[in-house]
């Protein structure tokens, strides 16, 4: 598929179709992933399938986070359509892919982290982007979780403990394509800006003391 | 361009021609940049052009850091290799793209960040993907800069507090494609893994109390 189709395509999918993910599709998107940029080469991405994991366990962990963030909305509307929101497919999406960055020890030298050593996480969601274009050009989608209490599941998936956890994949057959927009656009959650001039400024130069 | 062609033709670029980069190439990046997805319909990329701005001033900036982490270096040979490596084009390539995220202030709800506040600056490395493969897709390229002071960085260009700085993207036309290879391997810093088991596991289930 095209570049810029798959970009366009690509949705944050929380509804999907029963269909299994052929181990090829994960494969490639794998493939797409591991391709990702990475500051000094560092690769820190890591993935792990829970699909065949504790789902309830996951899914519980998911709807406490979705409660306690909604002490933070204080518009009874806004508070309501949240609730009306499916904001996972934990429960059903054929692959749950579970992904973390690999921070190096402090005393190991990596290239290019000293101005900001989450810029290993940045390599990650690189990854993570180009997953999810691969999954997407194949007919696929996923949709990126991360209402979740992460250093729980890092605790419970018994991860070393310099992985940073980044949230988790629900990966399958999209049911949906949301109308061809961001499903939170589609309900009126919020409407996307599409201005590049947004988003984007031109600095002149000045003199600086 | 084929998606997957993209991703594999994709590098850290940081020789460059001086050849200009037309208006409409930036454009149709940065519309490829905003199509990324952003947690809560976010948005949270910022990106400032300062192509115009003091070079030399930002220059200093990277040389700096640059040096500041060599002290990590405990290997001499390493130290040399090092220090022997082109890691920026600041002063030459065509465009200067700093790269941020706008954080909400924290009683503004944002869907999906209650997790981690910090996936607003995975949603913008989603974006600097994007934007890198439209870039590769058009015969042009981009090098991500994060050696640099970046607390420095913004209060140099008077960023509002609540935008974290991602780094620099130098971008224009690539001098070299580094043997179809990362730079870093090309000039052996380190051997990227390119198997998929390396990054991916499967978590069988198991009974949790």
């Amino acid at each position: 598929m095209d570049l810029y189709e798959a970009i366009s395509r690509r949705r944050d999918t929380r509804h999907f179709l029963s269909d299994a993910v052929p181990s090829e599709i994960l494969d490639r998107a794998l493939s797409a992933a591991i391709a990702a940029p990475s500051v000094g080469l560092s690769q820190p991405w890591r993935f792990i399938d829970i699909s065949s994991w504790n789902r309830q366990l996951l899914f519980d962990n998911f709807a406490h986070m979705r409660q306690e963030a909604e002490v933070g909305i204080a518009v009874p509307e806004q508070k309501q359509l949240y609730q009306s929101l499916k904001l996972e497919a934990l429960k059903e999406a054929p692959i749950l892919l579970a992904c973390f960055c690999a921070y190096p020890s402090e005393d190991e030298f990596t290239l290019g982290i000293i101005g900001q050593r989450r810029s290993l996480e940045w390599s990650c969601a690189c990854a993570i982007q180009n997953l999810w274009l691969s999954l997407t050009a194949e007919g696929y989608g996923a949709g990126w979780v991360t209402i979740l209490d992460l250093p729980k599941l890092k605790a419970q998936l018994e991860c070393p403990l310099s992985w940073e956890p980044l949230g988790v994949l629900c990966i399958g057959k999209p049911a949906t394509d949301y109308g061809q927009k961001p499903m939170l656009e589609q309900l009126q959650w919020r409407s996307p800006e599409r201005k590049i001039e947004e988003f984007y400024q031109k600095r002149e130069p000045r003199e600086l003391s």
